[in-house]
């Protein structure tokens, strides 16, 4: 599911930055030909996510690495479950271990708070989605373990989405201008998203043919109004520090899609922890 | 304080990540040469770290933006505090603005956390060390920030401390061999640290000379013990699952260092936005 | 309009392409102070496109480089006419004018073809688009040139864009299937084309709700039925190996978007060369 | 024949330009385990040039694909031939397919319009060469298509081939000079060419004793005159706009070695599609 | 021993640097399915360092490359002998030959001539360290070579050893302040070495409680009183352009580590040759 | 005479060896914005070579830093001479000292050992040349410093120039057969080379058209002897384990060129320190 080349670039920059000049103390201690088995054990509950890249980094280090277990991507896990169970080159296992945990925990975090928002959101036709709040580097693999939670993506960057704000309004001379300057210069294949503050806006955005119309920052009441007033016309977006409390009034409202910084930008890690058998 | 040629490769890594075939909604409406001033927000209370990078973003795109005003780093922000006020070409605002609040969000998070636990330690001789649960890819970025908000560095990766743990002991046949075997192969400026799980290691620890001993996931009785039998003949870090509510009687016990994972591997992003003036 | 930043990098990996341990003619003759001034003078008619990039490559050699007189992209030029006028370093001007004249001659080929087509079209409302038959490493530019040459983007790549062609088709069981399964899965923000070969698949694709529907070499009369099958429910494109004789009548048929992979994977270079003044 | 770690270079550059962040239409539609055959068809007669760099663009994506059938290089094949065959993961044969075509269309079609040229001289001593007027990263592959279409290869780049131009002459005081300060700090293995533009030049080459003399846009009956009085002392190229029509004559008036640009910037992609079986 | 990410890197680094269009010598002569049987044989006494090096320049050119004999790091080798057997490609033989033997070469000179001041100091519990006198670009593998030959590597680079010189004495006001100052802001794993150059800067190193002191430029009689003031209380290097002729005497005076750059900046490479069988 | 790029690139890659992380003595001790004035100094006599790759390691730490006083590279300086005399940031002087003194010192080491050659050639025909026995990564560099010594260049790399060998002779069936096969497939720009070993190969170098022929390892009389029967038909080079002792008795025998790779492959690097003042 996800591009080779582009998470092995992930990891072997991580392995550089943990290891610029070897292991100096596994290098100086373990027999280079030493073969360990280990596990991958959850200490508290939580979706995994990112297994695939966990699995790579010592695949990286030893490419005869085996596997013999693992948890699917989306499984939900239990504390105290094994989610991988490997055998590989001791010095391997012993390198490798920082830099795997530290991209299937984090992952896991992000696939187990989305989850937190869908299930919250469960019968509901609103659907979660990430932002560009992601962290510098890794916006691959948060975006991903957004879908492995049950999350949808929002454009990937600044090149493959428009969303135009405030500024580019001011800018153009009001939305209609905007979106007609932007609409005659993009690839036809991509859609054009507005934000809008009030219901001027709203209006506004419909008549200029915006695709997706952004509610942003409005209260529950408004965004049930303009939600009515866009009618189908136009995909609804809500946004706006969304909260695990807040998050199903505003599915009430009829929007089809509420985006959440929180679910990649505050995360907090799954516990995962690597044990020599 | 922080090389620049090290932030740089983050930030254009982070604009490439961003921006892989430019911003196609500002490129298609902001005119070239139209400039704007800005301000950062602080949404909520805080700990400023990485404003220099966070500015240098803005620079690389538009080499003559002018910066106003600025908060330091370390510096405890309030809710409405304007933390950086600057001056540039718009489409550079627009198009960086992302990237900058993504790092200096998370960077001012750290910070915060970090100085959440130092001030519980006020007074005490404890201090705060990071560990190498950080972000791939952000590493130098988040120990510095750890230093921002009162915190000590540990090792900054396996190249440059010796940490030797359960298996090293194993495969090297006892404490007292593992640390002379890595001794004589490591250069003479580098401390060597043993981890411990009972009192015979860490005797074991203080026989075969170690610099450091860690105190692993011991009661907080266990670890008043082992300071006391250490006697101060090594340097004692506490480790192990360390919380906020745990960390004082930790720091009681007497021990040198608390590595606490939690400040970089569970971080919220500190609230800061940007507004065009 | 470019990213520096992207311009750049292909400047600097054709510099090393041609200078990999310098200009051992030009270092071993011309004095390395001495400046000279030149100009860019078209050899035949064209559009002119990426004169940004083919200043850049000067400026890169020598930052003292001075433009004294350009055409902007998009200018139609004649033979003869002088469409740059510079001075710099005379060693910085023989070490880039290959690499400079490269660019540009090649860019301007590109707008000079689409602006054929496009020229063919006025009046009409279908507009002539790219494809991905791009040259390996140049795409960023050959998009841009073809805009500058009036034409339109298509999708910029595998990643922002979705084409639903018949192997997708026979995978998914269907154009139903296939739709649905592409829909949940990526952002809401990108349309999705399919592409179809007979009237049964336009009517599956309607049904599915596909965005964009490409007719892949069907005559003109079968592309005029589809059109109206159509109804302005979706984008209609056409494709299959358009050439300046064929599009007036496809553009006819009341389709809104024609691709022609020939504006950038057959294109003359447009002729310019560099003299000394 | 090609050197493996530049192809794969060329290769990963085109793939990340095409799938920054994976195929999103085959990602989600095409089961990871599927297999395909798969046939690259001529849709037009022509020389084929780089089969090995367009299969190892799916080798890089799926090192199990098999080729069961191929052409060689060099081989003139018509309108229907089967110039592949092979099999492989189908999602791999999708996210390779346009790379591989663009690489292998435009690189037959250097190789063919070399070859058209290279016919026209049959009998002839003269031979084709190309100049440094390539696609910018694509040298070493146009330079070998130019070598599989018949032709001979110029200097690679500046950095490994002298040519005396019209500037190196006026700055170091006459060809006499020119040539007598590059001999002494270059390679002794490399040869010198002047660029001669008249009777006068042609002699000072000749005095200054230059490998190669470069007759710069001269008339037929001018570059027959400059031949005789070179008499062997040298090697003649003959140089400036060469066509189709005019290299014969130029070819009978005696030259080594005939120059043309035309071969590498302007040139027709071979048009080759890729069919499942 | 070696991170093989990191041999790679160089390796590439330098075959690119020998080959960055192929060997045009070997690549038109030689049978690309060709194979050969070489060996490296030492054509003047030392010790061998590297070899796993040296090997990877051929399996990188050839993955099938079989080695059958060789002789591992630190051997003592004498003229004539055999260090190296292997088999594979004839073109990977010819193109991998220079590179190969140019790494091997160095680096066993190096081990060689740490090994020259090793004997020397042969039962003396002084060691000989490095510097960071190294080529740059290759002192990851020469402090590597250095540990082969006997020694000790000192700090790998600024970034992970504290080495307080005169400049920073002055501009902190004093050792005790420079010590301090650092002390409070590096990771707790790593040493502070003080440089003096007197006795008064010696009493001030052990006051501020520096874990290393080195003499620079003392003389012998100084250097065996430094030591004693120290009476253990810090480890004591002595440096400063240190000879093989002056190295014991030093080593008499009770230091423990000896830093020499000779060892890494002015080396003689050893001569070994590669023979075809 | 230097590339920028390439020096940069050479530079950038040593800082960062040297500080992947920062220099943690300086930046924890110097205040950022002092300054300071250095300078260079010959500990030794000798040849400077790359004063200007030694500058630019410091401007590129400090853009403002200012060269006062310098050196020419190829002046021969003394003992105690100051050669370079600047001011600048005290942290970027600090942190540059190493990297920019690894490299004039080597360099000026080649360029030295160089000279000492040239000056017992003084009054001969024959000059010095380089080898391909260069340390991997600064062949750019050391080939500069040949030059600047006196010597000349051999072939850059395998790329660039022609040397058939003993392997490929063998391989083509014989001397004719090897050098046909490669002149009709390298750049006509670029001259052949031949190895031989007695004066057979000598007649057959001869017949077949070689450009150079290399006399390797043959005796001083032997020489004599080739350099007649070659009678200034061709290019002659003598190879084989040159030493200062030698290669007078060598140039007499009327060679032309003298390849010693001793200059390059085993130097002592030239002392020099830095200053403050």
């Amino acid at each position: 599911m996800l591009e080779q080349r582009i998470i092995d670039e992930i990891i072997l920059n991580s392995l550089k930055e943990d290891m610029p000049m070897g292991d100096i103390t596994t290098d100086n201690i373990i027999d280079p030909l030493e073969t360990s088995k280990a596990r991958f054990i959850a200490k508290e509950d939580g979706i995994v996510a990112c297994m695939e890249v966990s699995k790579r980094v010592f695949t990286l280090l030893d490419p005869d690495t085996k596997f013999y277990k693992e948890v699917q991507d989306g499984t939900k896990v239990c504390k105290g479950d094994v989610i991988l169970e490997f055998e590989g080159n001791t010095r391997a296992l012993l390198k490798g271990e920082r830099t795997s945990l530290n991209i299937i925990q984090r992952m896991s975090g992000v696939a187990t708070r989305t989850n937190t928002f869908c299930q919250i959101l469960k019968g509901e036709r609103a659907q979660i989605a990430d932002t560009r709040k992601t962290t510098p580097g890794l916006r691959y693999l948060e975006k991903y373990a957004v879908r492995v939670g049950g999350g949808r993506n929002h454009r990937y960057c600044l090149s493959d989405g428009v969303l135009i704000k405030d500024n580019h309004i001011k800018a153009a001379g009001g939305i209609l201008n905007a979106v007609s300057k932007v609409r005659k210069n993009i690839p036809h294949t991509i859609k054009i998203e507005v934000e809008t503050e009030n219901f001027e806006m709203v209006q506004d955005a419909l008549k200029a043919g915006a695709d997706i119309i952004m509610l942003d920052n409005m209260s529950v009441d408004q965004m049930a109004e303009a939600v009515k007033m866009i009618g189908g016309k136009a995909l609804v977006e809500a946004s706006g520090d969304m909260s695990e409390e807040k998050v199903l009034a505003v599915a009430k409202t009829g929007v089809d899609i509420i985006s959440v910084g929180k679910i990649t930008h505050s995360v907090k890690s799954m516990d995962i922890s690597m044990r020599f058998l």
